[in-house]
């Protein structure tokens, strides 16, 4: 082992995952020393609000003036725990030019401003890390950027928003509308007093970008993708979905098609034996598909304060122990893709529509798919009267013709209110 | 990115594995430069098989001698992919001692005598990695190495073998009996002509090993390792099972309990909704679990050509990408646990037993179980006269109290013959 050192750390936040960093770092201090060799030490900590410092913390821990940390020359490593795009960006963009090494687990800062704080780490020469940002305690961004390094990814999905996993799964087992359980997420502390990152789909749109880049070594950022939210799934749709052995779930995909860049989130329905369909409450599973590979996937806690402290620790040990920067110091994006255009994308999708009980209604909808080029794979007719309802799956569908179809049905007389349609993974 | 380097690396052998470093080395040279600024070039391959050589290979990539490789001060990295504990030792030693940097696929040979190459390494200073011992393309020894070193691992279990995997997802499909399915899986190339270290639990308890000494910081050789195979599971047992909802699968587990260390290889069976029961085929799955991670699950193909040359390949990169070696260096063993007593370990056991069909036989068997404080929790008596049938599941028991139990209830006149058991997961 080579000689201890000792590592100095200012923390940009004391909330959960700031406050579980503290916590980690002392409580593993020695198991880290003894593996690594590195004597890690929380010197300072940023935070304004007063009711978060705990009782028995060390009286000059806290500091409210980021310059006491920033100026400290004993301070190696910067880890950023505020969030935000705003506070957030100056505090990392100042970090690397006073000569700081930093660790962020703020997706929405990267996946919006990545390229600047990355360029500039590069220029530097300073490690910019951010194992925390997407899937909490699962190490994805270590496994694509290391691991996968020779494994030519063109595919990456899965499930990245545990508010949303966690609101589906009891949507699922029927345990309240959409309302109601989201209600009860915000009580538990599953999902915040603005939902709307996360239900809409931002939260996972970021995550995306920034999986998306890395997995095709071309920036994607929040803006490149295409994101619709769960806001408008009913427990209605949940059950009926269950009823013909489907599971809904907010999907991310990230892919690699003809050399152009599809970035993607928006809810599907899986079949109930898909191995995302088992991944409940607010657990995180991303595959990665390569060439060499076939297919790899990561399991575990999305978010946590603990979980996610367990990433920001293993980033600060590895800049810790890294004199030489090497290929890890700066963004992997060393190409431009490409966009492959959205509705060029090819899905399946799963139709219900409430129709007219009377002769000809399945004739007239049939030719208006056909006519778009949109090919049926299986069709139920439910009920009877008032209550008749047409469910569809088609097969994989240039997007573009699909939503065209769905909008000539739409107007069709027979056809009695706005089609539901979900994409089928 | 800083300047671009000439790594050059010499393999040792040419089978599947060595094969397939050398493509995927070829076909990702532009990508890993660009990515890495590493110029990976395989300069030597010593392979004694004339029959391997490809017809295109160029004239001087290849050698018998040994010399050529690690005499030659370009070669910066020696990759060992011949397997056994024979010469590969001897060559790995010979390649450190010369100033090399290491690569190694080879689990018995970790498993066995690892503990002299992982010193003589650190005391070098030089990198001995070994990323595609276990798990074929899943990178799980970089996974628990550094992105769990704050995560307090206490339990790390799986499917760790292609092979049996392969030949009990057939038999639960009733595709043929244990002896079937393993002639089509030797045709096929899942099993090699002596399968006795795949089904024999030895391949499993070699990787159990490794991944032991890395979750605990403490040394387990392949000898501390308790194993059973899965060569007297029958095609009556798995569907026996599978009729009671469960399935049959080849367990490694390592476990810290107390501060001791207990490592085993058993099959188990796992009720159908378990996330292993669904791993099917030759791929893997390793769930991690620790204090402050809860639990992480990585799952993919566990053998192959070029996934296993992916880790092979990322292990490379990672030793060019490193001047300095820092903990990633040595052997992450830095303490020496006790092991736990076999038979002091707690597990639930499903019993399968013929009786006679009499009364009061219920009450005999009940009578050993409990004076053995074996509790049971669920019992099914099926079949009549000589086709009576008991069917028990346990508790969790101390080990050594149940077979104590079975051994006495084995005597009983009403047993007619030796009880089949197995561990419930």
């Amino acid at each position: 082992m080579s000689q201890n050192r000792v590592v100095r750390v200012g923390l940009l936040g004391f909330g959960t995952i700031g406050s579980s960093v503290y916590r980690l770092v002392t409580n593993e201090h020695d198991q880290i020393l003894e593996g690594t060799g590195v004597d890690l030490q929380v010197k300072k900590v940023l935070e304004i609000d007063e009711s978060k410092k705990p009782a028995d913390a060390p009286e000059d821990l806290f500091t409210t003036d980021f310059g006491e940390i920033v100026e400290d020359p004993e301070i190696e490593i910067v880890v950023e725990l505020i969030g935000g795009t705003g506070a957030a960006f100056t505090f990392l963009d100042t970090a690397l030019r006073k000569g700081k090494n930093v660790v962020t687990a703020n997706k929405q800062l990267l996946a919006t401003k990545g390229e600047a704080l990355f360029t500039l780490a590069r220029d530097l020469g300073r490690h910019l890390r951010f194992e925390a940002s997407v899937g909490g305690a699962i190490p994805i961004i270590k496994v694509m950027r290391e691991s996968m390094i020779a494994a030519e990814l063109h595919t990456v999905y899965g499930i990245v928003n545990g508010t949303t996993n966690y609101i589906l799964t009891r949507m699922y087992n029927c345990e309240g509308d959409y309302a109601d359980v989201l209600t009860q997420a915000q009580k538990l502390g599953y999902a915040e007093a603005d939902p709307t990152a996360d239900v809409g789909g931002g939260d996972a749109a970021a995550k995306m970008a920034i999986l998306g880049s890395i997995a095709f070594h071309s920036r994607v950022t929040l803006s490149d993708v295409t994101m619709e939210g769960i806001q408008s799934i009913t427990l209605d749709d949940v059950r009926y979905a269950k009823s013909l052995g489907f599971v809904v779930k907010l999907i991310g995909a990230a892919r690699l098609i003809e050399g152009s860049v599809s970035v993607r989130v928006f809810p599907a329905l899986l079949p109930v034996d898909h191995p995302l369909s088992s991944i409940s409450g607010a657990h995180n599973a991303v595959f990665l598909q390569g060439d060499a590979i076939g297919e790899i996937m990561l399991m575990g806690p999305g978010a946590g304060g603990m979980p996610t402290a367990t990433a920001v620790v293993s980033d600060i040990v590895s800049i810790a122990n890294t004199k030489d920067v090497g290929f890890l110091q700066s963004c992997s994006c060393y190409r431009k893709l490409p966009f492959y255009p959205a509705d060029e994308m090819e899905s399946a999708f799963f139709i219900k529509m409430n129709v007219e009980d009377v002769s000809g209604v399945l004739a007239q909808i049939a030719a208006v798919f056909g006519a778009h080029k949109v090919s049926i794979e299986s069709m139920i007719q439910k009920g009877r009267g008032a209550e008749a309802e047409l469910v569809l799956i088609t097969h994989p569908t240039k997007e573009r013709d699909f939503f065209a179809a769905i909008g000539e049905a739409n107007r069709l007389s027979c056809c009695k209110s706005k089609p539901m349609t979900l994409r089928v993974l």
